[in-house]
């Protein structure tokens, strides 16, 4: 189940990178668990981590090595999370990276590896390895969608998404797969998220640009307002097109293409979301300040009594008040707060607005996709997120799928 | 569906205090909906009221009124909370109390009004005007159950609960009633729950007494983080034992019956929480401040994952530990963490523990009253809380009830 169309899974090649997805046997038989992405020597490469405490080996190995080298070598495996795995966790993640790098001549640093699936056990480290001199005789420049599907854990699709930037008269590609469908609520990053462009870009560029635009798309997303140990989203410039990105110009234009394609793939986890029937985007303004926009953003989109209403169709508008009036703002006067739904408006002056009828609402919350509008008419701060229902199927996925 | 026997639905009578419960039609035909509490001349009264922003209209007025005069009559409907119902909202609560003053020769600031049920529509006042004389001639001081059961919405179990205190070889007796099963996460109160002593308390060590119950009762439960709109606890000093309760140690031994009766009522709304299979305490020590051990711990109590995993009797420890860390505690370090699920060690020096097995957790969660413990290992604080599983039968009863 998921909401709305399938997005293309079509990803426009990125010259420098190369993608293999194979099954190595890492929890279950016959299912693409491994993932290699491999990127022309000279990429820069910038990431973003979770702020979970407890981040699993393969980011603190991951993090580590990003700053001690160039990487060329992205290392998923999915089905094992590694998180909570403590020393033989870390050994585990290092020798991963050691295997590949002894088998590929460059440096263990230059191999930055990621794992999602159940948390606490051991990785299979033997299986990986095993896996991996077919992962490198399947790298291939068009494997986007293959890859997209061997990041998958609980999702039931894909998530891909394309984009180009006019620069200078010539044109640089971007590129990205991204996976999750629970356990989210990004804090600086979503589950898995990989995005590459053949634009030459200096680190410190890529790493502003990567972090302004997950802040807009990957940390504005939550199916359960669980972050996991497990987050990570890379972005990489193989500088293969020959095209620098360094002007200021430049660089807004590709930072709105790279922002729009983050929100693409971001929206395309919520619509993939664990048992997700609806999509939900919530949008907070008139806030005196961007974090009590937040507040009542996640207020609404955690709030279990809202989610199950939207699983439900019901309009049902108390409960969104109550989560407003609970996100701990100060002095908030509901005499100023109006919500809308779609293009409805729901409630005005502190109560239901005048003219509004049950059948308008019912109108609204029957489609699979629904805005909450919220002004809260005390500044000039907005902000958008987006949020999936709780319905029935998430318990079931969540009471018989072990993290 | 509640989780364990049910607690005695036996209160003992108060000294000065009558109750009542009639069917007056409020939402539903035949159904208990009004229940009207008669509280003996000279009666102290303390209050502590819901923290949500949008505090419902009888919130409003009964603060008011508990300001202005000593209260006589406490009036409480279900069915509709009159809640997000703007200045008519307001104009029903105080008609509703000035139809009982007129009806008993008391100032219509002696009567407190409540409401509890489906936000946002109209408070049907005529309706429970017209019930009034019904509930009076039904006043009497044997009613416990019924006013129990006059005050459920959907909570299946009436919540009762009685204490003695020994007073200067005098017994004085604490009787107390308390609803809610959804929209649970109290902020100064639970849904509703009323408290009644015959001791004569002065109303300053009244207020202090009720403050530090609540804070480690109904404050310190969770079933969905959801704070409503109209949670309010009421505690009533009748003084008609003529025993006074002055002294500091007096104070003290009738605190703590009030504490423990206090959490007997709040324990008893979580196990009488919407859909739930589990009972939950959350015990976490070795904190460095009271606040941390409330951040991991409602961390945990509010994680639909660890929610999930309760309701499927699945000792997923990554789950805690993933909630743990994401908790925004400042550097917290995962080798010092310990989990135990009752008296099994689960999690230790960052990882499993050593002998834990599966059937081991298992064993432990497959019971319907689980107690996680948590050890943070930083410093001396330890807090207590209690919650319920997130169940099918949780989003059944939410997308089919309007709040």
């Amino acid at each position: 189940m998921a909401v709305g169309k399938q997005n293309s899974v079509q990803c426009a090649p990125v010259k420098g990178v190369r993608l293999a997805a194979v099954a190595a046997g890492i929890r279950y038989a016959e299912r693409l668990d491994l993932v290699l992405i491999e990127l022309a020597e000279g990429s820069q490469v910038a990431g973003v981590f979770t702020q979970n405490a407890f981040c699993a080996a393969p980011v603190q190995v991951a993090k580590q090595h990003l700053q001690q080298s160039a990487p060329r070598y992205l290392l998923i495996n999915t089905g094992n999370a590694n998180a909570g795995t403590g020393t033989p966790g870390l050994e585990a993640a290092r020798n991963s990276c050691a295997a590949l790098a002894q088998l590929t001549g460059v440096d263990p640093a230059q191999v930055l590896p990621f794992s999602t699936g159940v948390i606490g056990e051991r990785l299979p480290t033997d299986r990986l390895v095993a896996g991996l001199p077919a992962a490198l005789d399947a790298l291939d420049a068009g494997n986007w969608e293959l890859a997209a599907r061997g990041i998958m854990t609980t999702d039931t699709r894909p998530k891909c998404s394309s984009g180009t930037v006019e620069i200078g008269g010539q044109t640089v590609t971007l590129s990205g797969i991204a996976k999750g469908a629970g356990m989210i609520k990004p804090n600086m990053a979503t589950m898995l998220a990989y995005v590459f462009t053949d634009a030459g870009i200096s680190h410190v560029n890529l790493q502003s640009l990567l972090t302004a635009a997950v802040d807009k798309s990957f940390n504005r997303i939550t199916v359960d307002g669980d972050t996991s140990t497990n987050d990570c989203c890379i972005l990489v410039a193989t500088g293969e097109s020959a095209v620098q990105v360094d002007t200021e110009a430049d660089l807004r234009a590709f930072s709105e293409v790279l922002q729009s394609l983050c929100q693409d793939l971001a929206t395309q986890l919520i619509r993939d979301a664990e048992g997700a029937t609806k999509f939900i985007t919530i949008d907070i303004r008139g806030g005196a300040t961007q974090q009590e926009c937040l507040q009542v953003g996640y207020a609404i989109a955690e709030s279990p009594l809202v989610k199950t209403a939207f699983f439900a169709s019901d309009p049902n508008w108390g409960r969104i008040l109550a989560a407003i009036g609970r996100a701990g703002l100060d002095n908030l006067d509901i005499a100023g707060v109006s919500i809308r739904l779609g293009e409805t408006m729901l409630v005005e002056d502190g109560g239901l607005a005048d003219g509004y009828t049950e059948a308008d609402g019912q109108a609204e919350m029957a489609r699979d996709e629904i805005t909450i509008s919220v002004d809260l008419n005390r500044g000039a701060f907005q902000e958008v997120l987006w949020t999936s229902d709780l319905s029935n199927d998430y318990v079931r996925i969540n009471a018989e799928y072990r993290t």
